[in-house]
């Protein structure tokens, strides 16, 4: 865990004030830089020490067998994983003889700061050698947001008290050693050394090394030019051989006198493109960057990212630690996003290799939300990303017998990469979740396009699933069984309530896009005897329900399972100390699953339904998944217990700034991250939009004083600043100047004549807040009131 | 498959008339010899062609590690896989120059014969060699039931026509090449060459090999000695290495004239004891073998068959087929069990590699019952297997977080091996099946010695299993969820009946015996209220039941469970086809699961809930499992579906002289072999002995004319002759020459003054005969009169 005095409170920035090297990896993953395209772990200057080497490039992927000991049909053989791909932020610097290493000689000072507003990674240190040799070394890292292919850095060396003769070897180096990622040599022996050089070319200042894959057959070219500037005599010579380009900067400086490096990267990857072509591509990004600059870079940098905040921006007065995570959680899941442009956002975007680099659900239900609101291009691109690969899930699902598309649970490139299938496959809510995020992108910003262009045929490829893979009973209800909903602890059961909602909504939404897409709908071979049956199996879905208890049923049975005994004995997460024979047939919940139902799909819970779920399932709920937090909060917010849903939002945004899950070292949880915005927007915003209307419901917890945040709808941009006792609600600018709203239940016009101000409606409780299991009462918000 | 014609109809022979290659791998598994300790697979004397070479020693296996791409807690690390151990069977020859190789050459003749009171293998080959010698070979190969460690072989060379110079070379072959076994180059690495030499050494006619395992750290010897008989000059020489012991034989032979050579092989492995102790182990096990001789071993062999089949013997009249394979099975189950002595009787016994040499529930569930009533000795040392590896069981149970012991899914030494739970760990049935075979045992024996040495720890272990697996719910009702039953197609349910109905008979059982020998239950520590919680636990057991249907659900749920559309296109087995995901969630069956229940606990459920169920089940019940034909068998029967019964009890008998499942390459299966015995004792002879008494209810089928059995209960053997109208029972001896049986719901005394003829009542069905799944019928009977 990283201790709250690790990350000083600001705004703007995270600050490192001294390096703690027992933390390293956790930093690397805190500090990393990406575009969505390229990810640069916050590795140090010099290569090591690292807890983590990491360069990624989106969907650049290995190959590997997924061995099982007992193999079942239409069980995926081959996984995806990311790579670590040819590293060019390496720059050591010699003083004298000496390499600068932070474990050697003395480090005087030592201090990273990410600026979320200007998009850079800056370190700031001071070093005396073994020798007593001073020097000072200012890096700043970006990666362009605006220039796709683009990485660069500025590194600054100064002599202090003495003059120093410095060099400095900015290197590309491929196959890098990787620590070892597990026990398992199998793992191991594929991941180590997964490039093949392919070619190398430099020259005085420049260098590039050429490399594919082994077994997945992609090549990719990473380039680097450089920049001198220094009083004095200089010399530059560049070489380069299979795995390693290296450009050698030699100075001597005196006390106050600089050695000044700009070192542009491009990087290119393509499973088509010949060697030449990809070459070219990489070396005109690199001479695009050059003739752009650093100080251009700089500049479009900071542009991008105005852009950005000023349609994301929350602001939270009255609690600054979360001021500052929301913005951290904003910030990751843009660099996640931004230039992703149709291809997979990871679940830990790419800041590390946890889960292989796969993209899960998580990015439909988690990520997609808060970008569709925010930044709705980015949105649009994942959605084409995901269409992309309904070839696929077509075929995946021929495979599985079942009709339609059936999306992978966990992938790079769109194949199946789940070796667990109770909590792969059997998961199939993820292909409503994806139907999901294509119809709120379209109810969001009002573009059609998308559901034009491909949206529509995943709709119908996924209601196809559903309808094949549920059945009506005797009785006319229809049913799905056998299948893992959200929860992880509760797999392979019948009706859970989430899968069965998510079914009917998505057949429903398909049957509605394909009346408003006829000749389309019919080109699919949509009759009208199929959305009937759609609209037939969505109005008879079963919904489990205990009477006596007045609650909702997980799924059939739920409420009738064994309790889980919680005791001072229990260890979390439950997942490394108990057997899934134990925990799937218990009322033990590893993430919010029918309160997940709940916030997506609360118009079909009425008031009280959702207060006593709430009550009942807070009470069974581990938040062993870093997915549970966010949601809590909504729903907590709802039904009024607010401070426990600040609670909840102070350990969603925290996520990783403490590392509360202890793998942050593996990479940043994307999902929990935007978590933090769709805690604090729909929790005390109350945003929802699950019936076509933009609607709110704020109020705040006691800790927080204000909240205002920005948000895109249709073409217009409201910023809504909810205060004690009123929201004021603004209307930026939009297509004709006038927005219907809803305010606490009640219809409300906005224009972009001046703010209104609606008076909050207070939430009381039905209920008291409700306890959490032994051990699991959530991180205390530091500005809660309790 | 193999053809009808392959094994001609005999009684009390196995006979092959002509050498068919492409069905080696299976006339290896049926011609293989054993006696449970050693087993020796059909190969051909000169080693090749082989479909599997195999030599196995019982419970002398590697270690290797079990991969998961997606780990678990509490999953299994380690797998045992049975090894092919030093190969004592080869006897190479060579006529003239020229090797004896049926592939080329002309084969003149080629018969093998399994005789089934004789206990030996005998193979009859005339051969001209391609350079035109003809020579005559007659081998006869047995695996002592007598003397443990021992097997032998005949081996006769006779020149026909001409003279020749006749070579024989007697070999100890270790780490033999083995065909590959998958194409997973993991699984081959660890299993090829599995053997470290430790120690050889020879001298003229005798050598000896001693290795060990790397990992599991098992110490081996095998040994051969020779007594060569030839007119005329014979010079025999012995050498040995580490991996190979070599006699050869060389001589003339003018034609009529013969060598003979008698090749004695010892075996013997520990864990524990030195190079030097095993050694001294095997030489005296050969001096013993040779001391008995060939005719020796050979009598004292019928010896002990005859001894068998006097209490196991089970004549057929009016189907010669079921007649022939009834006896291999029996002889087959007798190999598996004869002497292992306190090790595993795997699902294959000692004839093939199929299931990594593991011994699963099939054991205890469905070879103990066959020996419990013809063998009981064997049984009883089965059943202290099964104690002594209690202790391993008791810590997977903590592992587990379980009270009591969690015996494996499938093991060889104990150790749970099985790398999928929901169709290992969640079948937890195998702890009751175990419990339930302690139990049959001191019923049916009168034996309560095992009991007390062993029994009774095990009885409470499981019973303690069960209660802390269970839970009330709110009503006072007890379930068992998240488990998986006998049908593997419909895995991790809640309240399976079979399971439900087994742990309530589990802890009832256990719960008497405490009550029985109440200081040894003080001594575990059992107290009044625990096994008052068992008791109350097992009188609120939840058995699920469709009132509408009219039908027991398999488990909770069931019946409203998808259909599957069975159609032409069906293919089977289907868990090759479709995938778990699509199966579970379906009422799809692959065996006998609460058709089992009605077979074991045919007390719990009334005469109709029979013939309704049965026709409820027949119909979705595919037989993918080999273990399904004889319980359907046995319950159709009971209901009076005698043809169908008939049907199924052939498709049992013959599962492996006909192939019927595709795999008998692999090894043979135990269980279906065994239950042939009880498709007829228990189906057409009605055996039932679940509540104490033994009891009989028969009724033949219409093309079976006479069925007479005999079987072994509290001392006493009993002989019963099932005709058309009438059941003939004679009590050979027993006790105190009175035993009170059951005949179709009456009581009746049989003494052993002379035998008692009562009337068979006939069944009538309450149904017509139920169909099969769509190609599922059943193998007709060829005698059956449809």
């Amino acid at each position: 865990m990283i201790n709250e005095g690790t990350f000083p409170v600001e705004p703007w920035h995270i600050r490192e004030t001294r390096l703690e090297l027992d933390i390293l990896a956790q930093s690397e993953s805190v500090f990393a830089l990406s575009n969505g395209h390229v990810g640069l772990r916050g590795n140090l200057d010099e290569g090591e020490p690292h807890g983590l080497p990491g360069t990624y490039l989106n969907s650049f992927f290995e190959l590997r067998p997924l061995p099982y000991a007992e193999a079942g049909y239409g069980y995926p053989e081959e996984g995806q994983s990311i790579i670590d791909v040819t590293n060019g932020k390496i720059l050591r610097l010699l003083v004298d003889d000496e390499p600068f290493d932070v474990r050697y000689g003395e480090l005087l000072k030592h201090k990273r700061v990410l600026d979320m507003r200007a998009g850079t990674l800056t370190r700031d240190a001071t070093w005396r050698s073994p020798a007593g040799k001073k020097v000072a070394v200012r890096s700043t890292r970006m990666v362009s947001l605006s220039h796709r292919s683009v990485a660069a850095i500025e590194y600054v060396v100064e002599a202090l008290d003495e003059f120093s003769r410095v060099t400095v070897q900015s290197e590309l180096v491929a196959n890098e050693d990787q620590p070892k990622p597990s026990a398992d040599p199998r793992v191991a022996a594929l991941l180590n050394n997964p490039l093949e050089a392919v070619a190398h070319e430099h020259d005085e200042n420049r260098a590039m090394l050429i490399h594919r894959t082994r077994a997945s057959d992609l090549m990719m070219a990473a380039a680097m030019d450089h920049v001198v500037e220094v009083p004095g005599r200089v010399e530059v010579t560049t070489e380069s051989g299979e795995d390693l380009a290296r450009t050698t900067v030699i100075c001597g400086l005196r006390p106050g006198q600089r050695l000044r490096i700009v070192k542009y990267l491009a990087y290119g990857w393509s499973s088509l493109r010949s060697r030449p072509a990809l070459r070219d591509q990489v070396a005109g990004a690199i001479a695009g960057a050059r003739y752009t600059g650093w100080d251009g870079l700089l500049d479009a940098q900071r542009e991008y990212l105005d852009e950005y905040w000023d349609s994301a921006d929350v602001e939270v007065e009255g609690d600054p630690h979360i001021q500052q995570a929301v913005r951290f959680g904003l910030f990751h899941v843009l660099q996640a996003s931004a230039r992703a442009e149709r291809r997979a956002i990871a679940g830990k975007g790419l800041t590390g290799t946890g889960y292989d680099g796969h993209a899960f659900w998580d990015t439909e239900g988690y990520v997609l939300p808060v970008l569709t609101y925010t930044a709705p291009d980015a949105a649009a691109d994942a959605l084409r990303w995901r269409a992309s690969t309904l070839d696929l899930a077509e075929e995946r699902a021929r495979e599985l017998d079942m009709a339609g598309a059936a999306f992978p649970w966990r992938t790079i490139r769109g194949q199946e990469c789940s070796a667990y299938w109770p909590a792969g496959t059997a998961a199939w809510h993820v292909n409503a979740d994806i139907a999901m995020a294509f119809e709120r992108y379209r109810i969001v910003t009002g573009d059609h396009g998308i559901e034009e262009e491909c949206g529509l045929k995943v709709l119908v490829g996924t209601a196809r699933l559903w309808h094949s893979l549920g059945h009506h009973d005797r009785h006319g209800a229809w049913h799905i069984d056998g299948v893992t909903g959200p929860d992880e602890y509760t797999a392979v059961v019948n009706d859970n309530v989430f899968t069965n909602m998510m079914a009917a909504r998505n057949m429903l939404i398909a049957a509605q896009a394909c009346e408003r897409h006829p000749d389309a709908a019919t080109d699919l071979a949509v009759t009208t005897e199929e959305t009937a049956a759609w609209r037939d199996a969505a109005a008879a879905v079963h919904i489990p329900y205990d009477e006596e208890l007045g609650v909702h049923q997980q799924c059939d049975g739920f409420t009738g399972l064994r309790e889980w005994d919680f005791t001072d004995d229990t260890e979390y997460p439950l997942l490394l100390h108990e057997p899934y024979v134990r925990l799937y047939p218990s009322q033990v919940i590893k993430q919010a699953d029918l309160v997940l139902a709940m916030h997506w799909l609360g118009h079909q819970f009425t008031r009280e339904q959702k207060a006593r779920n709430v009550d009942y399932y807070e009470r069974r709920t581990t938040r062993d998944s870093s997915l549970s937090a966010c949601t809590q909060a909504v729903l907590c917010a709802e039904v009024g217990h607010l401070e426990l849903a600040h609670d909840y939002t102070s350990e969603a945004a925290l996520i990783d700034l403490r590392d509360l899950h202890h793998n942050t070292r593996d990479g940043l949880h994307m999902a929990s991250l935007a978590g933090a915005w769709t805690a604090l927007v729909a929790g005390f915003g109350g945003l929802r939009d699950d019936d076509g209307v933009l609607a709110f419901d704020p109020q705040l917890p006691d800790g927080i004083t204000s909240l205002r945040f920005r948000l895109r709808w249709r073409g217009f941009r409201v910023t809504v600043d909810v205060r004690r006792d009123a929201a004021i609600y603004t209307l930026r600018d939009g297509p004709d100047g006038r927005l219907p709203i809803r305010h606490a239940g009640d219809t409300a016009e906005l224009t972009t004549h001046g703010p209104v101000s609606l008076a909050i409606v207070p939430r009381v409780p039905l209920l008291p807040p409700p306890p959490q299991p032994h051990g699991r009462a959530p991180l205390r918000s530091t500005s809660s009131a309790r």
